[in-house]
């Protein structure tokens, strides 16, 4: 029998009510021989007003000794911007070296999309997560006063990138199309542009049955929303990744079902899954919020710690939860939950 | 009687051939007490290959006596990515000082849009031109080495911010809704977002009447094609804005109407106007290109230079052209910039 140990961080807002859903499901899609164990943790808001801390050493330690990491949402509007953001979840993402973060965007049957017309979006965007201008580098001189000059400075390694693109072009290798576009904006970034390009097209010597593509940021954006279906894998900077998964989550039926994984892919460090959307605080303890994404990141989860027919399943049940939704009266966060874990178990 | 004095970069592609139009408009709007003079420049793809040259000196001079420039589009798959684009489009930019880029957009009745339903969309972005990770700054070690490090680095000036953040206070001021909406990404990037939040605060006291808004870049992509009738002036820096305004014309009618200045306000340097669509090599010489995103660039330039009721007489004419085209057999490029010219002298 195997076990899987979990460190759960429900965190703010509706992220205690979309996990407790999440782990629901994970339960019954678990086979009967695997024991799952959990522990809970509580970072966020309320431990950052109760002790200023958000994230220790010594919590690192105890996250470290699990299988994986499974999140709500962090944040609050009583906590400075940035507080949370980088004192829990990019501290989190360098500390356990969560250098592929993987956001799938598929519209399923029955789920609308701001985009006219019915779209095929099935892509998923490999997005670096320990490089770029997400270092914190940078400084401020004369601050305060009319000289004031602050700067932001990207850094890129040819190890930080070969790693990305690499788990990148594998995921293509594995996928039905077998396409992998690369976006960068390197007309103009041309000292980061460069490398990651010289990379991109050396590792693909590797891969010779995936075809590529490259395209500028800003031109990305225009075809996510005018031919999402030209894409299949897509692999991107830290940055850049950031702003066109949100936008890709837009399209492919918001951020209600938009899940993520930071994933260390050698597990060296357990990897870390969460619902792309926030807190929101506006709804939280009402049970509307939607916990697909959630469910959908516990597929993410299962699938990066073998579990392939686990996520399948999950994968399935949604998908399936998702086609009858249409013209049904909206239900709550726990029916939601009770139906996908009664999908998967059945 | 006045003239008005205009450097004309006809450049690779369609470019002669919207040019050519823009300047047929131009020519039928102005009032008959102003006299005209263009001068042709040959920057592009064919000079860069006959002299090596993209922009010298002595064009940087010449180009000076101008009151503007009206520029087709520069680029050619023949000439390496970034070489036309830093060699001339951006060391323009910086050489006038063109720190304001204003990218209007605007749904115009009977444009095509790939976003479901019929959404209001009329807002203008002022991206910062002149810094951010635009400035080159930045380099490379062990190049070509697994050990290759590169850096871009974004330089960020409270005094480059608060002109431009001005600019847009009072560009929101003059319009209707008067609201202004910061778009940055402060809670990762913190020293060049607390510059730009501060600045954006401080500039805002002198203008009471307008309300302001914040939004994270990634959460700015999601609004675009969600709710994009939320926002009236746009702020932001050089890479945000060159991402977001692609975006937006792609929401907004698509890059066949998207149109750009590059401007120095105080009027030190010609400033210059373009579509903000590419060359698009393989449909040039053919007539096939729509010529109105330069014909509302050159509406762009009246209004820069004051001509502001010739500026309006383009704009409703475009109005009127577009929302009679649906349904029609296409016309050529000049039979677009015929109707236009009809239009505004009528
Ligand atoms: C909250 C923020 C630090 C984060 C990021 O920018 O990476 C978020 O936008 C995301 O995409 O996970
Ligand atoms: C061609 C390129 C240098 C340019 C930019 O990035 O500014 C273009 O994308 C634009 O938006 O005008």
């Amino acid at each position: 029998s195997r076990s899987l140990s979990l460190a759960v961080i429900p965190g703010d807002g509706i992220g205690q009510e979309v996990v407790a859903e999440g782990l629901k499901v994970l339960s019954a899609v678990l086979p009967p021989d695997t024991k799952l164990e959990t522990r809970e943790f509580d970072f966020g808001a309320k431990r950052y007003h109760a002790t200023g801390q958000t994230l220790t050493d010594e919590d690192l330690e105890q996250l470290k000794e699990h299988d994986a990491i499974l999140l709500g949402a962090i944040g609050d509007p009583s906590v400075p911007s940035g507080v949370l953001e980088r004192g829990f979840l990019l501290k989190l993402r360098f500390a356990f070296d969560h250098h592929v973060n993987l956001r799938p965007s598929k519209l399923y049957p029955g789920v609308g999309t701001p985009l006219a017309g019915s779209p095929q979006i099935d892509f998923v965007v490999v997005r670096e997560g320990t490089e770029g201008p997400y270092t914190g580098n940078g400084g401020v001189i004369r601050t305060g006063t009319p000289q004031e000059v602050a700067t932001e400075v990207s850094l890129n390694t040819a190890f930080g990138i070969e790693r990305v693109v690499r788990d990148a072009y594998a995921r293509a290798q594995a996928r039905p199309r077998k396409k992998l576009t690369l976006v960068h904006k390197n007309n103009v970034l041309v000292h980061a542009g460069r490398l990651w390009t010289r990379i991109f097209e050396q590792v693909g010597r590797e891969y010779p049955d995936v075809s590529t593509d490259y395209l500028h940021v800003d031109a990305a954006t225009i075809f996510l929303v005018t031919q999402p279906e030209r894409f299949d894998v897509i692999v991107t900077d830290n940055l850049f990744g950031d702003i066109i998964t949100d936008l890709a989550a837009a399209v492919s039926g918001g951020i209600g079902v938009a899940a993520s994984g930071n994933i260390n892919p050698g597990r060296e460090f357990p990897s870390m899954f969460e619902p792309v959307h926030g807190s929101a605080p506006d709804i939280a303890g009402q049970s509307k919020a939607d916990p697909t994404a959630t469910v959908l990141s516990v597929a993410l989860l299962l699938r990066h710690l073998g579990y392939d027919a686990q996520a399948d399943r999950i994968d399935t049940a949604v998908q399936a939860d998702l086609a009858e939704r249409t013209g049904r009266p909206a239900r709550s966060t726990v029916e939601i939950g009770d139906a996908l874990a009664a999908r998967v178990s059945g």
